[in-house]
C-alpha cells in the first residue's frame, strides 16, 4: 500500500460522512424553492476547501447563486491546476421511484457496486465528484506533496445552464489564470475500463406553449370543429423527426461534424454488448437514427428529445376537456461545430412555421452551450493517461460522451486553456434520475487518482 | 304574469340560495378524496326531494356514490315521468383560472346574461339544471297542479361514465317504469333561440401508457440511443389522424351513420356565425375534418381528442431526462350505430399494433356509451316543443349535440322508453371548465317550462 492509499485507507469514514452532509442539502437549482439550500451548500463547500488547506476560499456573488472560489498557490512559476465543478443537483422527483429518501445518503450494494455506491441525488453528479478533488488536495496538502498552484471554481448553477458562470469567467480572467482546467462530471466505461471523455455534446434546451381556444372546453360540444392544443403538439413534435429518425429542422445537421470511416471503426472497438444494454434498461429494441450504432448515436450525433410534457386533464379519473394550452420541454443535443444558439434558433423559427392555423406557439429559449472536443496528444490528456495506468493497472481508452457540460468550450475561448474530463462515475449510476448513486471504489479511486494527475502534469509541464 | 311566473317571482331567492348550498358541496367523482361530500350532496338532494313533496325518496347503495331516488305516484293510470339527472360535478382544476372559487357560487353579469349568472362548478353540469326539475315539483306539488305520477332518479357518477347506475337500472326495471325520461343536461342554441336536443354522441375514454426504459435516463448518455416514450407517444397519437383529419384507427368509420344531403341542408339552416364562434375562442381558424361544416364536425361526426397528456419533468426550468414513462387520457366521441365497446376494441388493438420496439403499450379503457337520437315526432318530444312555444313564444330548433350522456342509449334499451333532453344551458356557460356558469334567466325558464311538459305529456297520452 503506497502513501496516498495508507491515507485514504486510514481516513476514508471521515471522507464518507464529509460527503453525506454535503448530499443531505437539497440544493436543487431548477427550483427556486430551495434557494437557501444552495446557500448553505455554498457556505458548506468553501468551508471545506478551507479546511483541505486553500490559503483564499471565498463567496463569489453572482444574479444566481454563488460561486465557491478557493486557490492555493504555492510558486507563480509552477503550473496551475483549475478545477471547476458543482454544488447543485438536479430535481429529485418522481419522489415514490426511490428506493430511499434522495436527500438521506445511504450506502449499499449493487451488482456493479459489490463494496457498496453512496444513494442519494448528486452522489454522483457533482457533490461525489467534486468533492474528491477536496479531498485529494487535502491529502496532497497535509503530505506536503502538492506539486503545484491550484484554484477551485465550484459552481450552483450547472445543472439550469450556467446562466452566470459565463459572466464571472469573463471577468475574472486573470483570477482563473491556468495552464489546465480538471472536471470530474463525466463517467467511464467500467470498474475494471478506465476511460477519459475526450468530447461532449452542445445543448439547445427550450421549452414550447401552444394555445388553442381562448379557454379549456368541453370535447363533447368541440371535439372535432377546433384545433386541439394537445392534438396538435403531438403532430408538431412527431413531425420533427422523420421515418429514419432524422431530425426535419431545415439545417438542422448542416453544420455537424461528419467523422471519417477510421475515426468510425475506432469508436466502434470500444467494449459494448447491446444485449446487455437492452436488459438493463429492460427494452425489447434500441431506438434511433438508422446507420449509426446505439454508441455513435449517443455520442458523435445530434439528438432532439422531449424532456417533458403536460397539458390538459391529468388527475384520477376521467375530464373530457379540450385544453386551452399545452407543454413541452425539448432539448436538443449537439455535436461539434454546431452552435446552440443557432440551433436554437433554427428550431424556433421552424416550429413556429408548422403550426396550423387555429393555434399559437411561443418558444422560450432556457438554456444551452456548445460541444467540445479535446485532443489526445494534449500535455493534460497524458497526465491524465498516466495517473490512470498507475491507479488502474490500464491505459484508459479516451471516449465521447452524449452529455453536455455547456461551459467548458467557453472556459477554452474565454481562458486559452484545455479541458481534461477526469469522471468516475458509470452510466449505470442513474445521475439524474431516481436511486442515484456513486461506487464507494469510484470514489475512492478518483481521490487516489487525482493527485497522480497533479504530479505528472508538473512533470510533463517542465 | 301567470300562476307559474308568480310563484317563481315569489321564491326565487330561495330559489336561489338552495341551488347555492348544493353547489357549496364538491361533489368531484373524478377523485376519491371528495367522497364523503359526493355523500353529503345526496343527502342534500334526498332532503330537497321530500321538501319538494315526493311521497318516498331514498338513498340507493351502490358500489360506488348512492343514487337517489324519489317518486311521487297519483293515479297507477296516468303517465308516469322520469326525471333523472347527477349531483356529481367535474373537477375544478385548474383553479388558477376561475375569477371566483368554484364551490363559492356568485351571481355576476356577463354579456349573454345580462340579468346574471350563477358562477360555480356545477352551476349549470348538473346541479343547476337538475334542481329546476326539483323546483317545478314543488310548484306542481304545491298548487295541486301535478298531472301525472314523477319519479326521480339523480346518481353520483355521471362525470366518470356513471359505472354503477346501469347495474341499478338493470336490477329495478319495475321500480323505475314510465312513459317517458326528462333529462335537463345539454343546452340550448340561444336564450332566444330554444332548441332541444335530438341526438347524443357517444363516447370511449381510454388512457393510454407507454413505457420507454426501466428508469428515468439522462438524456445526454442516452439521447438518441433509446426510444424515448413521450417522442414516442406523440408520433402514435399523431399518427391517429391523417393530412384530412380523418382518424385513422381501421374500421373506426364503418358503422358511422351517413346522413343525406337534405338532412345536412337542414342542419345548416341552424343559426350559426362562424366569425362569431372563432372570435368567442379568440382562434384564428376553426380546425377539423375536410368536408365537413363546424356543426357538422361537433355533432354529426366521430372525434378523436387528447383530453390530458403527461410525462417526464413538468416542473419550474430544465432538467435533461429521458423518462421511462409517457401518458395520455385521449376520448372518442361516436355517432350512431358506433358501438363504444367495439370502437375502444379497435382503438386498443391499433394503438398497440403501431407502438415501435422499444417501447411497452398499455390501454386502459376508462368507460363509455352509446351515441342517442330521439324521434321528433314522439309524443314527448311534441309535449316538450309545446312547452317551450309557451314559454319562449317560439318553437324550438330539433339539434343534434356533439356532446354524451352515456346512459341515455341503455335507458332506452332497458327501461323501454324514449328520452327528452331539455336542456336550458348555452354552449358558453363553460362547463368542464373554469368559471363554469348558468344563467339565471335559463334557469328560471327552466323551472317555469317543465310543469307545462308534464301538461301537454299527460294531455297527449290520453
Amino acid at each position: 500500500m503506497n502513501q496516498i492509499q495508507s491515507y485514504i485507507n486510514e481516513h476514508k469514514d471521515r471522507f464518507f460522512n464529509e460527503l453525506f452532509d454535503l448530499l443531505k442539502i437539497p440544493s436543487i437549482s431548477a427550483d427556486t424553492a430551495y434557494k437557501s439550500d444552495l446557500l448553505k451548500t455554498a457556505e458548506a463547500v468553501k468551508l471545506s476547501l478551507e479546511k483541505a488547506g486553500c490559503d483564499k476560499v471565498e463567496l463569489c456573488k453572482t444574479d444566481g447563486n454563488p460561486i465557491v472560489y478557493g486557490e492555493k498557490i504555492i510558486d507563480k512559476n509552477l503550473p496551475t491546476v483549475l478545477v471547476y465543478g458543482h454544488y447543485d443537483v438536479q430535481p429529485a422527483d418522481p419522489l415514490d421511484l426511490w428506493d430511499s429518501p434522495p436527500f438521506e445518503p445511504i450506502i449499499k450494494k449493487t451488482d456493479l457496486h459489490p463494496d457498496g455506491a453512496i444513494f442519494g441525488r448528486g452522489s454522483c453528479d457533482d457533490k461525489g465528484q467534486m468533492y474528491m478533488h477536496v479531498k485529494a488536495l487535502e491529502f496532497m496538502v497535509k503530505t506536503n506533496q502538492l506539486p503545484c498552484n491550484v484554484k477551485f471554481m465550484i459552481e450552483g448553477e450547472e445543472e439550469v445552464g450556467s446562466p452566470n458562470l459565463a459572466i464571472f469567467v469573463k471577468n475574472n480572467q486573470e483570477k482563473l489564470k491556468n495552464d489546465v482546467i480538471l472536471i470530474s462530471d463525466t463517467g467511464m466505461i467500467a470498474n475494471d475500463i478506465p476511460s477519459i471523455t475526450t468530447g461532449l455534446r452542445g445543448l439547445s434546451y427550450v421549452e414550447v406553449e401552444v394555445t388553442g381556444p381562448n379557454r379549456d372546453l368541453h370535447s363533447g360540444l368541440y371535439g372535432g370543429a377546433v384545433a386541439n392544443p394537445i392534438n396538435i403538439i403531438t403532430k408538431m413534435i412527431a413531425s420533427l423527426h422523420d421515418e429514419d429518425n432524422h431530425i426535419t429542422i431545415p439545417g438542422f445537421y448542416d453544420k455537424v461534424e461528419e467523422l471519417s470511416k477510421e475515426e468510425r471503426a475506432d469508436m466502434a472497438k470500444a467494449p459494448f454488448n447491446l444485449e446487455n444494454y437492452k436488459k438493463a434498461l429492460d427494452i425489447e429494441a434500441v431506438y434511433g437514427e438508422t446507420g449509426y450504432t446505439t454508441n455513435e448515436r449517443n455520442s458523435i450525433r445530434p439528438t432532439l428529445d422531449v424532456n417533458g410534457i403536460w397539458g390538459g386533464y391529468t388527475g384520477e379519473g376521467a375530464k373530457t376537456v379540450i385544453a386551452s394550452k399545452a407543454y413541452a420541454k425539448i432539448s436538443m443535443r449537439l455535436v461539434p461545430h454546431q452552435d446552440w444558439l443557432e440551433i436554437t434558433e433554427l428550431f424556433t423559427k421552424h416550429f413556429t412555421s408548422i403550426a396550423p392555423k387555429g393555434v399559437k406557439v411561443n418558444v422560450k429559449p432556457h438554456h444551452g452551450g456548445q460541444g467540445y472536443v479535446t485532443p489526445i496528444d494534449s500535455i493534460g490528456y497524458q497526465a491524465a493517461s498516466k495517473a490512470y495506468q498507475d491507479t488502474f493497472g490500464k491505459t484508459p481508452i479516451p471516449q465521447r460522451s452524449g452529455g453536455s457540460i455547456p461551459i467548458v468550450s467557453l472556459f477554452e475561448q474565454e481562458l486559452k486553456s484545455k479541458t481534461i474530463l477526469m469522471g468516475f462515475g458509470l452510466d449505470s449510476d442513474a445521475i439524474h434520475s431516481p436511486n442515484e448513486h456513486f461506487g464507494i471504489f469510484n470514489y475512492l479511486k478518483g481521490i487516489e487518482t487525482i493527485p497522480l494527475f497533479y504530479k505528472y502534469f508538473t512533470a510533463l509541464s517542465k
